[in-house]
């Protein structure tokens, strides 16, 4: 299934992509959002079971917004691919890497980003993200399965200077508003054959920057969330965003960054693509 | 007021701590929990004006939960007390360090602490926190104030293996199940004339390990709320926990760590004290 939420900043509801690329209202057969005990394998396993054409059709176009409801955790991994890290003259981590974003500066895949007041070092990744389906901790990678939901495009939008410049964390740099577009879709894990052989890309502009592939990952799907679970409890509708592949403007010669006007465009294999044009702050846009 | 939260775990109702230490029910009076939007200054002006009296008072001892609901963002900071940097050997930062504990860490003042599996550094660190009473970003450290809720006791318990020797952030040793004892009251920021000089203590089995003032904190709570609300928006209902003083396990030669059967106690000036047996880890008692 490829799951959604629809409708004005705060107020989306659930909602699940038909086969003729139709949206279709599911706020009657889940209670409540797409998010924590909702993405359950029972809560899932109800919702396949529903027949598609029972499903009232949502006319219009409505707005789409981030494909999880805002999560207790939103967790990142930090230079997840082999030829990232090659680009970059860093060494291959021997642990992942894990820092956090802010839950609420998650934001909708067509929505604005807004780049931070005085920012000048603000970029983009393309990622996969990994979203939980039930309450565990202390899993084996082979246990990990059971605990997926399903995936998602993520842009990890990050401010180069405030992440590394400003002493200490990197979260400094990762969860500002608007730094966590995700979507369109969360798609079910049963709907991707194959997590690590997905190809994935990002456009600055309408010009290829980031070219990409799960294959190039350091540590894979299963390893990062048996790996987290060791250190901390993860809750259902958690997201785990697990690295970008080559080509962020950080990693340019000579490094190049958003400005205001900017378009990012990047998309995954089998999960949809995103689109988020960029903008100076402003009190209105903020 | 001193404002709390009592009842099993996941089934907390808020409270009020009245004059002759009695809980009172707020219930009727909020609706909802003592979190996000219940923290705001019109909510909190609105319990004030009811008579205290008017209140039921609650039977029995019941368990005191964490003084807040699960926060959207658990952001503390590292290394703010200068007493605490001279110890480590560690230069005063330039700027606050940041990072994030996992919401779901937190628990009530007197729960259990666990130690993770085959953690061999946990560690303890008594702090101040800040609880956030109105969504806001970008805001100086005059409009502070009328940011926040109030304060309360806690322990920012740490797995020093976790943190430091695993390569990346420090959020792996940080946002542990049971790391985040809350409480036992949120004190509303008027009944605290200066939160700049209260005293501040942790005990390990009766030994009195820390001992210290918010006067040596390197940046003060105004200075702290401002400069995160520059990098993300802080949300109603958030806690900031503000560094320790000198006296943790890692800091004594040799180091001291937690061993399962010792018990922490721990308190602040104005705000309560919190005291939490340690366990090891096992399937019950996590």
């Amino acid at each position: 299934m490829k799951l959604l939420r629809y409708g004005e900043i705060g107020h989306e509801k659930p909602g699940l992509l038909d086969h003729d690329g139709k949206i279709r209202d599911i706020s009657g057969v889940l209670s409540g959002d797409l998010g924590g005990d909702n993405l359950s394998p029972a809560t899932l396993a109800r919702l396949a079971g529903t027949p598609v054409d029972s499903l009232p059709v949502v006319n219009g176009s409505p707005r789409i917004g981030a494909c999880v409801a805002r999560p207790c955790n939103f967790i990142a991994v930090g230079l997840n691919y082999a030829d990232h890290a090659a680009e970059s003259n860093l060494p291959v981590p021997k642990e992942p890497i894990l820092f956090n974003k802010a839950p609420n500066c998650i934001v909708g895949p067509y929505d604005t980003v807004v780049l931070p007041r005085g920012s000048e070092k603000s970029d983009w990744e393309v990622e996969i993200a990994i979203v939980i389906g039930s309450r565990t901790s202390y899993i084996t990678e082979s246990e990990v399965p059971a605990h997926v939901a399903g995936y998602c495009v993520c842009n990890d939008v990050s401010e180069r200077e405030y992440q590394i410049e400003r002493g200490g964390q990197w979260m400094k740099g990762k969860g500002c508003a608007t730094f966590g577009p995700l979507g369109p879709w969360l798609v079910t894990a049963d709907e991707i054959p194959d997590v690590g052989k997905l190809g994935m890309w990002l456009d600055v502009n309408g010009q290829r920057c980031q070219t990409g592939n799960t294959d190039t990952m350091i540590f894979n799907v299963a390893k990062i969330v048996s790996y987290i679970s060791h250190f901390m409890v993860l809750e259902p509708g958690d997201v785990i965003t697990t690295g970008t592949p080559p080509g962020v403007g950080m990693g340019m010669k000579p490094p190049k960054f958003l400005k205001p006007g900017d378009v990012m465009e990047l998309g995954i294999e089998g999960l949809g693509s995103q689109k988020q044009p960029v903008v100076a702050w402003s009190k209105a846009a903020a």
